[in-house]
């Protein structure tokens, strides 16, 4: 194994002569449509292609989103620059490969399952003198939106199953995204570890739920999420969960907030996790088994082109002094549109979701997923070449 | 697999009729001294017997370092109370079972290996007006401490291969440790992920250099580490890793600030990373291979009982605006006695260590690390009974 990077220039890269290099890159190390998690280190999940990774994958253990604000005066021409040096950045880590200069390569040898997929955020179009695929969400009555968390221009999610994959990750891309863009916010989450839940297993949340259930698999992903240009979109919200009150619930009273058991994850008109809800089982009492106002109730969209992918992260912050923990999700929900998709089931959750007095929105962000690209292309080429 | 709490009441425990109990806990998940991760999620670690657990075990991926301030006038019997009710948690959320009261014990059946130690400080022993066996560590001219990352009264260290186990067993024992203690600070740490490097790899950390080869190991450790009694002592140092200028050394320059090769981990005098470093050896030029001034040449110790066992976490915090890291190590140490052992590595690496100019201390604290107990006792009743 050598840790010299490929000698192809950055330089060479900008004026677009490093398609050779990218392609050096992509033969040492074979695109693999799915991973093969043999090794835990060493797997790799393909880079280029007609959509971005790091969306249908499952998601693993790992994430930091790191968001950034455009330097005044990034023009379409310096957005198409920064986004060739972080095409190149992402092409090589995600297999294994030192970027270009990487300063310390030893810590580029172990992908294992690195992605990172770029998001557009309404201000890069607008930057870009291009009309933007989204925009802001509306208000919701729920929200305690913190700027600290909010908003962006460009956002990358980058996912590992190692941590310090995605340190390494983080902070060579942040550094060759300094000349055109500020660091706006970066959430750092995680989910349960490589092998210590079989990948067939619903992940457990903060908060001690089942969470994933119901998300689209397989088949359903695509009509959820794609466009068929490969293009979709992307919903950051920073929802705190309120331990000190939740923790006073009984398990009998948090499984009606969301409407499945705490234990199985099972709806609680049946009996296994992947049971189909049914909304008219009624109690001995004559009341929905599941009430109306849960959050799976509210939640619930049974078009397949209307479901969204959650693709949530857990964080646990630093407690206060008093010992009350800063903890919750990084709920992240990949869609074709979020206006069509996202929009309506939000809008019923605050409306009305018993979920709602032990969760609280602190950040929302909303970003534009562009196509991915082949190895002779760069992640925005569609919009900024 | 039941998520109810066994019935042995809290009042139970503190008024001493919890034995039965806890040895039905421990009978249900037999005490076993080394791990067989067979399965990553439900490995454990054996919580009671002459030494915390923690200290000698392979660091897992994951841990929480959290530090109290006992609340003003806590004596002797109250911290009693309070070492009774947090060994009774840290016994059960180890092997698996929920904690008396557990909130979310859903969230308590993957332990990962978990491990809780308790570190006693300066003003534990105060408070119970007792003399306290360790001391605040002497002022170094390197040190920019900051008293938000330093001192504590009482530590808990949690270490498991899930992150989720940690934030679960940090939330659990901070609750109860809360009508005692204020929360003073935590340091959340990572090493590589399970199943990344076979277990007998020395991990990278931050900087890209492996860390942990010169470390006692198997029978080395005793000697270094635990008293006849069963006790020991930890510091705990934030140091932060200057990246920004660490980034734009040469391979070279860093190997030679280190005296270890940053690939191989190889002493400048040899080729193998667990080769024997050799000051003698000179270079073409005359000059010793590995520099006098080198972190290993300063930081060298040969007597098997004057060595440290050095078990550090990386952090990686949220970078500012301009993309500047936040990361390093949270650099815990255990030996049998801080003066006599920490003391004066820290003093030769103070005085004169290239490395110091990449690495900054900025927190800094010292605990007695008590004996183990039995299935009937409590961590600290040689010293609070
Ligand atoms: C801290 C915040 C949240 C928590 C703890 C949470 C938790 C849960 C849980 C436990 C389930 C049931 C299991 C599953 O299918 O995954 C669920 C389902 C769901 N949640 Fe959330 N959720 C949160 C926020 C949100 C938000 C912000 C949205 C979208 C606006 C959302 C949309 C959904 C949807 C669409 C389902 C599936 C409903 C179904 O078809 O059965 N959730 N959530
Ligand atoms: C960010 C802070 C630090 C970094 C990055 C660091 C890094 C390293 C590295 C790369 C090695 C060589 C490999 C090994 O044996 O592990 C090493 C060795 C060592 N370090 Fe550090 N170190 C740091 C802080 C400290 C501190 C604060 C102490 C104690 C006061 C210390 C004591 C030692 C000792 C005793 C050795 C083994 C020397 C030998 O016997 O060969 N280090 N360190």
């Amino acid at each position: 194994m050598t840790l010299k990077p490929p000698s192809v220039s950055r330089r060479g890269l900008l004026t677009g002569g490093a398609a050779a290099g990218l392609g050096q890159v992509a033969a040492a190390a074979p695109a693999t449509a799915a991973t093969a998690a043999d090794d835990t280190g060493t797997a790799t999940v393909a880079f280029h292609g007609p959509r971005q990774a790091g969306v249908a994958q499952d998601p693993p253990a790992h994430a930091a989103f790191a968001a950034f604000t455009l330097a005044p005066g990034a023009d379409r021409a310096a957005l198409g620059r920064m986004m060739r040096l972080l095409t190149d950045d992402a092409a090589r880590l995600t297999q294994g490969v030192p970027a270009l200069g990487d300063t310390d390569a030893t810590l580029a040898v172990l992908p294992a399952r690195l992605t990172v997929t770029f998001g557009f955020g309404p201000g890069l179009y607008r930057a870009a003198r291009l009309p933007s695929p989204v925009a802001d969400l509306p208000k919701f009555s729920i929200d305690r939106l913190q700027s600290r968390w909010s908003g962006g221009d460009l956002l990358l999610q980058i996912c590992a199953d190692d941590p310090l994959t995605v340190a390494h990750t983080q902070r060579m891309m942040i550094k060759d995204a300094r000349p055109f863009a500020a660091v706006r916010w970066v959430q750092q989450g995680f989910r349960r570890s490589p092998g210590v839940q079989s990948p067939e297993h619903t992940q457990r949340n903060v908060m001690g739920q089942l969470d994933g259930t119901a998300n689209p698999r397989g088949g359903e992903i695509d009509p959820a999420v794609w466009n068929p240009d490969g293009s979709s979109t992307l919903v950051v919200r920073r929802v705190r969960a309120e331990m000190e009150t939740w923790d006073k619930l009984s398990v009998t009273d948090k499984e009606l907030a969301v409407g499945r058991r705490m234990e199985s994850g099972a709806p609680l008109s049946g009996t296994l996790e992947h049971d189909r809800p049914d909304f008219a089982v009624l109690d001995e009492t004559g009341l929905p088994k599941i009430p109306d106002f849960s959050h799976v109730t509210r939640a619930r969209v049974e078009d397949p082109r209307l479901k969204i992918l959650r693709r949530p992260y857990n964080y646990d912050g630093v407690p206060d002094a008093s010992g009350v923990p800063d903890c919750g999700l990084i709920f992240a929900a990949y869609q074709r549109d979020i206006v069509e998709q996202f929009v309506p089931i939000q809008k019923r959750l605050a409306e009305k979701d018993l979920l709602n007095e032990w969760i609280t929105p602190i950040g929302s962000a909303v970003f534009a997923v562009p196509p991915g690209c082949a190895e002779d292309g760069w992640i925005g080429e569609q919009v900024l070449a």
